[in-house]
């Protein structure tokens, strides 16, 4: 994939290439390019990527508590507004349309993949600092970019053009590169350039492979019946 | 004073109406009112105001991240936003005519007393949970929106009427009754409306009865050469 | 089962019996009591649970960082340094025993439904007070508990008899009862003894519910292979 | 002063010489040692020193639950018990020998200093990482046993010996070696050796900085009457 949204993550993709294209090109993604994921299947994972946004939110409004400068407050608050106000004003649109009111989607029970990945990546926020919580935070971000380029290149049905439309818009593409840029300044901030021999490079690493291991078992969540 | 922002807040601001009226009737504010507060206080107030603004949206930022509900994201965040967004404006408006840039404005250095306040606030929401932060942030917010409508009605003086204006002003009033409404509404949803025998109840009012003592050190600071 | 540690826990396991059935009477718990559980599964689990240890001592830790009083702090402290002296030796001497040795337990990769677990758990800690994280730790403390006695009571194989005596033992026992008071009192002192109708209550069932169902997947992942 | 308990902390405190002077020989110090400080005063500061013994257990609990490994929640936890076995038993000994019962010493009011620097350390853990939070604590422990073994070779007076004896003992001694030894380690472990050009270290010298501040407001607050 050839779209480039930080230095430093895409680092990161290159040294986690098996699991990063495990998640990226699962086949979840391809059932949604070519029409044949079941709505039933895609409906629970738009409910569960409801409750989802909301501990994301809740993660980038830590990650503004733990900025260390106000423009980094700025950066994190603006994209945890619009992940609250415009993100998922898109899945109660296309609930509702499937006959999903918001008080179904409420009600919502989480699964245990979704309480992993969501607690992870808030725990890493909480134990850790900024960086540990933005790098938690971008197999997330910059993958649904990445997945959202893809699938517009390749989707064969109409069927799930909204979602795909939604992360190949230039909006969404928009949030990558800020997010992308407010990560290779922030590391570039705290740990300098050359990173690659200390520990903590090892330990954001872990964050990295861990949050995008837990990106893959959600997909698997949206394929079990 | 009569004006009621918030049903459990008045309640508190009783109970420790020694130490809140010190806070709201302090001779620093007396002399903002009369004119008489000399202009170097006011401006090293105001810088040492603009980090406290920093942390005290890092504050909101964190109420987010423990709110336990969609509504309470929205409100806390957007609280956020308008600190960061307008309430810093002023600050940086009024420093700039003074002939304090941007650049001073961020080299400031903390007072003791500036940490001790910020600190506090945001290590009761860290340790406590969302009605341990709201309940410390509450003494600045409302007590701020009540110095506003008070000086308004006495000032003799033109000399700080921008700083009175602000709030006093409608805004700044509206915002102290969202977050009034808040409050009320977070601690009947969590401890309900017989709250006043519990050992939560004697909690809450430790944490106001220090936020507002705080306050007073920080105005105490002000006047300090 | 008749053991009571805590009278705010068994109205919890009451009001959620299906789960705690589940998860107390699991079926990897049958085959430890009758022997039938193979010994990969078994080596499986004791690995992951070495893991779930160090998380879970960091839960407690927190806990003492979240207490009240001076009381609160000894307690939990004390029981923080009883798992990671004491019940993580069992875990490395039957590891050790079994041909594990502590380089391949430290090197063992947590599984998802482990994440899932510890992180729920700190998270609940971090974000909400300190009832929210004991209670957030009871299913796992008082539930070991009850398993031990119950396994104790029923057994009919030798094969995994140190398990079930480390569980069932006095000293187990014992911390069970002190956690038990410490969580009776917990809440005694913060929401009183009419807390059933207060929505605290009601996040607390949460947390008690979806730690419990976590704990359920924790044995799941014992039995897959 | 010759004595290194660890080679980053002594570049820090080489970097901040001259409030690490004003700390570590602050007038306080030199009265403790000539035996001229009111014993009112000795008293005041004791009691605060207990409240403040409190929220710095809390602060080492929060450093285990940050630990990155079992070794360093094994050290944290020990400095942790410690503190609030042994060194608080030297507070309440001296407070009853001076008439100061257990349950006054409960009742103190924490000063406004007291809150600053308690709470500056317990954010810098919670927003921070493991580093931020051991930076913060190191010029409390580290600065303690240095003042400990400078009063000792300089002491004329009894009346304060108990004090001087404790934190120039083998065991306190000992304490300083162990802690001075933990951040060494964790600071090569996570950001290696070449630290001083990235911006982690200058973030560290401000935690490093302020702490030494608090510390001497501190000290500022046991002569005020």
């Amino acid at each position: 994939m050839s779209v480039i949204y930080s230095k430093v993550v895409s680092e990161l993709i290159s040294a986690h290439k098996d699991i990063w294209n495990s998640y990226t090109e699962h086949s979840f993604l391809e059932q949604l390019a070519n029409g044949s994921l079941p709505n039933a299947q895609f409906l629970k994972y738009l409910k569960q990527d409801y409750i989802f946004l909301i501990h994301f939110s809740r993660a980038w409004a830590l990650a503004t508590a733990k900025s260390d400068s106000l423009d980094e407050m700025i950066i994190t608050s603006s994209i945890m507004h619009s992940l609250i106000n415009e993100e998922m004003a898109l899945h109660i649109r296309v609930c509702e349309r499937e006959g999903i009111n918001i008080k179904d989607l409420k009600s919502t029970v989480e699964t245990p993949e979704n309480i992993a990945y969501t607690r992870y990546v808030l725990e890493a926020g909480y134990s850790g600092d900024f960086l540990d919580l933005l790098i938690s935070l971008s197999p997330c971000v910059l993958g649904y970019g990445q997945i959202g380029l893809r699938l517009k290149n390749m989707f064969t049905s109409q069927k799930y053009k909204e979602w795909i439309d939604n992360y190949s818009s230039p909006e969404y593409q928009n949030v990558c590169f800020s997010v992308g840029k407010l990560i290779d300044e922030a590391v570039s901030r705290r740990i300098g350039n050359n990173y690659h021999k200390i520990g903590k490079w090892k330990i954001l690493n872990q964050y990295f492979r861990k949050a995008t291991l837990l990106e893959i078992e959600f997909w698997e969540m949206g394929l079990k019946p």
